[in-house]
């Protein structure tokens, strides 16, 4: 039986996306809005760069690079050789077709388009349906605190490669941001059925989402179910150092562990096999164990038929645990 | 004898810098300066791009694409296939590595560099000893009257590929342009020995340049001769719309229509044998003619050498028509 009803999924990078595809395959065209952490934009070489909304569009495109993850399938690497022989930055890694989306972006920006208008914009033109909206519209920074000090976020993340021990984050600017028109949408829409808090990172990624005013409020009053998935398998992140943020602030890397970094909105977790031994102390949250490890286009659907199967159950009061 | 004292070239895009090329090979380092054109310089996908600069930049590098003449040797075109999927303006073809030169020099000019100083330190890493300096530090745009209304610069060169017919040329910013640091030292250089007007497009090339303050002033007063080589062959264009513009404002594509461009501030002109009969009435200027199409690294140095044995004979005194 299909899945009635809309589906809201938040999103960070990697994980976020994988997710978001396989439930773009599982619901009907229209029924999915991915709200997508902004947190790790960042201003690099005078462009706007979005690491999580384009590895999120690239993927619900079909162009990404599905090895690894994030950047676009064949991507070429001129431009940065270019750069370097110039003296230029060469830390973060801008592929030749990826940097059309950072320069087209930065240049809508300065125009006065909001985010929203150009993401929606450039996933029309690469064929994808589903509604793809960043978090807010405004400005959000992540600042990681660490033992070297407090690092923008790529600077945590990808120029020192998360090696710096993670004493905590803050989100310079989530304070005023508004939630963006679509995700303010997705969270009113009637026919809301599901809300899905992919498996990603959930300090990261997730927390800046659920930071933005009044999304933290709308999870807790929503009348549909609230589903986290999570990014561990064996206690282990499957990718990406959440399980290394973990232990630095002390956090089990568990289910319980997990679920406390959702502060109660979670009404259902959907889990992996090899965690269900770890599976105590989750209070009155449903579980769903499953295989949870996401390979390929097949796993990613399989998931998401699993998760809406969960989510319809939740909200016909017939799901629970089963872990 | 190898050639005494310093030479300033101007140049423009193709022609000047395959001039320079050879000036650059048949001088002792450290002799040449080459003040190039900025006029064409514009503002596109929010980046500063530097045609002219950057045509004389990667052929001092030896990087530039030989046959095209402007560009650089083996480049790609991943970006712009990417920026036209995704909307983006796709008239003028920006390459792959091209783009680290127009993203890096845009970030250090909103960082308050100078132009002058991106481009000196861009040539030192790309392994240049010539000085290559810009007119002027201040944007200068040139902007071109035609049958079509008035088109800014490239919109006429590029977008519309010279096809509207020519009126005329202005250059916003020009009145209160200073010139660079680097073409003032050049100017002042007592070893100045020469001034070499390359064979570029003497409207849209040279113009600018000689309209910058003082600059006119000083090749009027120099004691270095100033020497013209001619960009045509049997009254043809060796590259671009020179003839067709000298057409447009019924100007003769003979060594005398050139010469009535400059202003009365040459005094000796390089031309090609095959122009020899229509050498007339080039009042007191001397002339030179010898074969000036440039195939090739041996052809510019070869030039270059023709050029400076005709400087050191009008120094001497010694020079003087051989037409």
């Amino acid at each position: 039986m299909a899945f009635g009803g809309k589906v809201l999924a938040l999103a960070g990078g990697v994980g976020g996306a994988r997710m978001a595809a396989g439930l773009a395959r599982a619901l009907p065209a229209g029924a999915l809005t991915v709200a997508v952490n902004v947190g790790d934009d960042f201003d690099h070489l005078g462009l706007h760069v979005a690491p999580d909304l384009d590895t999120v569009t690239y993927t619900l495109a079909g162009i990404n690079n599905p090895a690894q993850g994030w950047g676009i399938a064949g991507e070429t690497t001129a431009f940065m050789g270019a750069l370097k022989r110039l003296g230029g930055p060469d830390w973060f890694l801008l592929g030749d077709q990826d940097m059309a989306t950072h320069v087209l972006r930065t240049l809508r920006l300065k125009a006065g388009e909001s985010l929203s208008a150009i993401t929606a914009d450039f996933a029309r033109r690469l064929g994808i349906t589903t509604r793809i909206v960043p978090m807010s519209d405004d400005p959000v920074r992540s600042i990681v605190d660490t033992d070297e000090g407090t690092l923008p976020f790529q600077d945590y993340f990808v120029r020192r490669q998360c090696i710096p021990r993670f004493h905590g984050i803050r989100f310079d600017g989530l304070e005023t941001a508004r939630p963006s028109a679509g995700l303010v949408a997705a969270l009113r829409d009637p026919d809301l059925s599901a809300i899905i808090i992919c498996p990603s990172n959930p300090i990261l990624s997730i927390w800046p989402i659920l930071g933005v005013s009044g999304v933290h409020a709308a999870l807790s009053t929503a009348s549909a179910p609230v589903i986290a998935v999570s990014p561990f398998i064996g206690a282990k992140a499957v990718k990406g150092p959440a399980g290394k943020i973990f232990a630095e602030l002390n956090l089990d890397p568990s289910p319980a562990g997990l679920l406390s970094c959702y502060d109660g909105l979670v009404d259902g977790l959907v889990m992996d096999h090899a965690d269900a031994d770890r599976a105590g102390n989750c209070g009155d949250v449903a579980l769903r164990v499953t295989d949870i490890l996401m390979r390929d286009g097949a796993d990613q659907e399989h998931l998401a038929l699993e998760i809406l199967d969960f989510a319809a159950g939740l909200r016909a009061g017939t799901g629970g645990r089963d872990g």
